[in-house]
Formats: C-alpha cells, structure tokens, sequence
C-alpha cells in the first residue's frame, strides 16, 4: 500500500510541510504497512519557493537587496536538489509581507529586488529560473527589475525615472542595450494562475491595486501609467502587452517577463508537480491525499488539490482531498478522479480553534478516513485487522 | 452492496428516523446501486417506544392517566408491528416532559400513571412488554405503579399514603392481595443501562435525584425514604432491593419491577436491536451506519453506536459511526468492529449551527465517506466510475 500525501499549506496555520507530516502520522495510526511519501506543494502562490526547496532536499541563498519601499531587505532565492534550478518568488525581495502594517504603498512600491535576486542567481552561475509570482506588493509593471538588471528608464531629459507604478507615466525611452545579456541564454518558467492581461477593467491594476493598497484614485493613474507602459514597451520591443494573458500577474512583472525574458508561464500547481517529481512518486501509488484550507468549487479553477488530482488521475490513481472548511459545490471536482473530499473538523468550534489545533483534528481525520478507505484493502487481503 | 443504516437520535436537532433518512439520501447520492435499509434504533432512553414501534411498523394508542404531579396528561404506549408486543416508555407517562418548566417536585412526583398505562395495555389484552426507562421525573421508587396496579401503600392509620418519594416514610404496610394478577401471567422486558442500585450514594436519590430538581436535603430526605421503602419491600417479598443493581433506574421504578414484576432487565440498545429484527438485515449486509450526537470514549459503555456494532461484528459486519461531534478516546471503539468515526461537521460552526443544519450534514458527510469507503470496492468490480 503506497500513498502519496501531497497537500498544500492550511493558510494561517499549517505549512504544506507540517499539514504533510500531520497526515502522514494519521495515515501511519490507521495502516502501518502503509508506505508513505511526503510531496507538499504549492500553486505557485507565497510558500512556493519554500515548498520547493524542502520537497526536492534543495537549499536557500540570502542576499540583500532593495525591498518595495527602498529600504534594505534580507531576501533569498532558493536552489532546487538538482543543484541547476533556480526558484525566485517575488513575495521574497518584493513582497506584501516586507511592508510595515498601514505602510502599503502601491505608487512607490519597486520590483527593483527582484531584479537584484534574478541578477544574484546569474552571478552565482543559474540559468534555469523557476519565477512565483505570488503576494507581491507592487504595480509597477516589473521597471524596477529591469532597471535592476540593466535597463535604463528615462524621461525627457535623459534622467532615470523614480521607482514605482505612479511614475511610469514619465518614461520616455526604454534603454536596454545594457540590460543583462545573460538573461537570453536562460529560460524562465513562469509559475502563476493569474490570466489578467496587463491594463484596463481586469487589468493588474484595476483588480489587484485594491489588496495593495490602492485607492480608487491610485488605481485610474496606476492603469493610465500601465497603458503608457505597454505603449513605451511595444515601441521597444514590437511586444503589445496591453490584453496579453498573465501580463497582468503580480503588478504587472508578467508583462515584463513575457516582453523581455525567454519566458514561459504555466499553471503554478503544474511547475510545482513538475519540479518534486510528482509523477515518478504517483505512478505506483494506490492512493494520493492532497489538502488546503478551504475547498469548495472554486477548488475546480486549478488550486493545488485539483492540480493533484489531475496528476494523479493520468496514472489512473485517485485522490482523497482534506480541507479545514469544505464549501459548496465539490461535486464538480468528482471529474478530476477526486474520490472524496472530507473536513478535519471533528465537532462544532471557532475558526480560530480549528487553525489552532489543525495539526491534530488533521491526524485524527486522517486516521478515520484511512481506516475507512483500507478496510475493504485489508479485507482483500484476508487480514481482518488493522495491524 | 447491502448497508444498514441504524442511528440513534440526535438529541435536539434530528430524530433516529430523520437521522436514518438524511444517512440514506447521502448513501444513495454516493452510491445509487446501494441496496438500504433503515433501522433507526434507541438505547432504551426517550425516544426508544417511537422508535421501535416507527421501525417495527406498529401504531401507538393514547391513554388519559395520571401526570407524575397529579394532573390529567395524555400519554399513549405502543403497539409493535408484531400485534403482540407492548412497548412503554415512562416518559409519556411521567415523564420530566410533562412538567411545566420550573415545577420539578421530585417529593411528589408520582409513576401512577405508568400503572395505568399498563394497566390499560393489560384491559387491551396484551401480555408481552418492553419497558423503557429514561427521562422520567419521578423518584417514588415506583409506589405510585403498584398503587395504579392494585396495590395498597397504607400509613400506620391503614390510610393509603400520598403520591411522591417525600412519603414513603409513611408506608406501614405494603398490601398486595388485590395487585393485579394478570402481571404475573406476563412477561416483562425492561430496557435500561442504569446499574445503580436502589439506595445510598450511588443510588437513585443521590445520583438521578438532582436532575430531577431535588436540592441536596431533598436528596438526603428522599433517600432515606428509599431505605424505608426497601425495608417495606423485603418484608413483603423477601427480596432485598437496597444494593440491587439496576433497582435505581428511573426513581427507584426499577426496583419495583425487579421485586413486583416477572421482569428482566437487559441493555437498552439489546432490547431495541432484538425487537427490529436487526440481526436479519444484519446478517448479509456489508455494511453498517450508525450514528448519535456525540460519540467518545463513553460511547463504549453500552450506548446505541456500541451495541449496534457489537450485534453487526457477530456476523463479521463493519460499522462506521457518523457523529455531530467526536470526541477524545474513540480508539477504545475499534474493538468492537467499528471501522471508523466521522464528525459531520463541514467547516468550523457553531454548536447551533451544527444542528440546524444536521440534516444537510449528514448527507454530505455521509456522501463523502461512502465515496472513500466504496472506492476500492467499485474498483473490484472493476467498473472505474460511481454510477
């Protein structure tokens, strides 16, 4: 009996890490022949790159560099088990979590540290990059990284334009003939579900601006600027990004990444798959456990337990999903070789009480299911009992 | 694929056959092939002569009697689906549901109407009881039966004495000449878990007393009494009932059957199980659902999800147990055939919320279990899809 446990963090409470090993314990309670293997993942979301770098026995680099606001950040960017791929997440050097609590400030906010961990990465040899765009605290269409790697962004008078998406209406040329040439000889594979197209009513700044901090009226000049942007790039670059599909991830830095890298983007859940080796686990598995906080049906638009699931589904194995809180609707993901999806809660409680004690109700939902799901395995197996 | 659905009530939200429902609509959403049956069952508390005459297809006949403070109050027994068997719970009779909020007078509660019901049921005809004890508001040792029945309680004037555990001490002499002798023509089963006895500190008085209003004098008073009642009872019959176990049940009524009656006692949820024939659904079922409100590790001293598990695992069944809340120490259970225990909580909520919506509830949890439970078993069919 072989099972692959691969959920995703419980946000605000458990790690994908710790939620795998919660369920493991649970699953070794219920079956202890049961042969286990811990794959926590991610959707390409904030977490990814830690995700990554525990799943594949990888390692981190710290390296300072200029955070949102200007100031100077500890960021790191992390190096896969293979010792070639490299996995930078915007969160890290350019994240909402590196602004002070009410300091939110979408006009200024720079990707300028970003650029700095890419160009760490390729002064320290990588050039395979695994990108996450999650949990970004700017809108600047992804300036500041291409200024940190090279680009010049001048106005008028040849002078370099402040940082930040309030400013970008004053470039007036694009200079990128000393932008990193290394960068075309590497490839960037875009980990991010984010389909918006760089400006107007779905556009990064309209839907995104808001949770960043921006005002109504930040986000009509964020979008006026955004369009001036994609304008200055398609004359550099003959590249219009203004409705392209994921140029709108993370402020905006998907544009700049599908404009002026060799870049791909693919679904996060999918990157992360990839990268753990997920398929050479799953392919003799008998079972996969995936998990997230909440699932419901919006589960079904590629979260990570469907990412599973369908992974999991190509090699004809099914898929048993946990979830703190499960919604409405789950009967859709019955498609993607999701057998069941069940909740850990294990009596009426808060929603505080449950975050706090999901490393438990997890073990003890675990093991009931398990034991469940295995009693017509053992029985086949002419073993009455659990042992 | 046979399952037999057989819960307990959800004490304030949803009834054992409600519950019996909502399990089976989750079944059938989970497996339509799945063949059913329905035996919502009790474990000889309140609520046990509805459902046994609701799972044995029977009828109930109302009778006016005696309330246990002396007014009118129409109780009603049941009829089992046999035609032969009588089912009488003390609760239509006397129980603590007919006594206005805040009017618990357990010095004068009375079972005099408990003896009128059986003495109707005997007027009917009927022979063949099953008495159920839980929820009664009487501590009168069952005095006010054997009066109904015929018996004289007289003082030491040869006055009959009033109703209520607070005048035992007035019984001189306990006259049975006249006590109805159709009784031991009859068979009486009593269903009850209770083993206390009838006397001292974990007797009826002082362990059952309090829930019935009685303030700590009125516990001494009335045990006291109890001693007096004993002592009246050996010198009448010879039978000594003070340390009887089982004799404390429902105010001491116990000790009257035991002393009075051609009674039995046996485990509540045995009798029940016994007279819905469980056994002949049981015995080529693959499958057994139960169920209650809450289930932990005093679910294993003899509530319904035990009995109903011990009675499967005769014939080598499974049982899983759906609980609106798990509690701690359920590990004790996997002894007695239960596969596995699931809270049908969905999310974190409110102890209200949850049984607002039980019914929902179930279903849902129900669903997802089933989905899991029969995987492997729709796999060995070799058909890849619930259909």
């Amino acid at each position: 009996m072989k099972i692959v446990i691969a959920p995703d963090s419980f946000k605000g409470s458990l790690s994908a890490v710790e939620v795998a090993n919660a369920i493991n314990q649970g699953v070794q309670k219920a079956y202890p022949h049961a042969k286990t293997h811990l794959l926590p993942v991610a959707d390409g979301g904030e977490g990814t790159m830690e995700t990554l770098v525990s799943a594949t026995d990888g390692k981190m680099k710290a390296v300072f560099v200029t955070g949102p606001l200007g100031g100077k950040v500890e960021a790191a960017y992390g190096i896969l088990g293979n010792g070639k791929t490299c996995v930078i997440e915007i969160a890290s050097a350019s994240g909402l979590a590196r602004v002070p609590e009410g300091k939110l400030a979408p006009l200024q906010a720079t990707t300028y540290g970003m650029g700095q961990l890419i160009k760490q990465a390729l002064d320290d040899g990588f050039s395979s990059f695994i990108i996450a765009l999650g949990g970004s605290a700017t809108n600047d269409g992804g300036a500041g990284m291409l200024q940190a790697l090279g680009a010049k962004l001048l106005d008028r008078e040849g002078n370099e334009v402040s940082f930040g998406g309030g400013n970008l209406a004053n470039i007036a040329d694009i200079d990128i003939t000393q932008f990193d040439s290394r960068i075309k000889e590497s490839s960037f594979l875009i980990a991010s579900d984010v389909q918006n197209p760089l400006v107007g009513l779905n556009g990064a700044s309209h839907v995104f601006g808001p949770q960043k901090g921006a005002t109504p009226e930040d986000v009509k000049l964020l979008d006026e600027n955004m369009v001036h942007w994609a304008n200055q790039i398609e004359k550099v670059t003959g590249i219009s990004l203004h409705n392209q599909p994921g140029a709108g991830a993370a402020g905006g830095i998907g544009g700049a990444f599908l404009a002026f890298f060799p870049a791909k983007m693919e679904r996060g859940v999918d990157v992360v798959l990839k990268y753990v080796n997920f398929d050479d686990y799953v392919k003799d598995a008998d079972l996969v456990i995936t998990g997230e906080g909440q699932v419901d049906f919006q589960t079904a638009s590629g979260k990570t337990p469907l990412g599973v699931a369908q992974a999991a589904q190509k090699r004809q194995v099914p898929t048993i999903i946990l979830a703190g809180a499960v919604g409405e609707g789950i009967e859709v993901l019955y498609d993607y070789g999701i057998v069941s999806v069940h909740s850990i809660v294990d009596q009426p409680m808060t929603l505080q009480a449950s975050m706090a004690n999901a490393n438990r109700l997890l073990e003890k939902s675990t093991e009931q299911i398990i034991r469940a799901y295995f009693y017509l395995w053992c029985q086949s197996l002419k073993t009455r009992k659990f042992e």
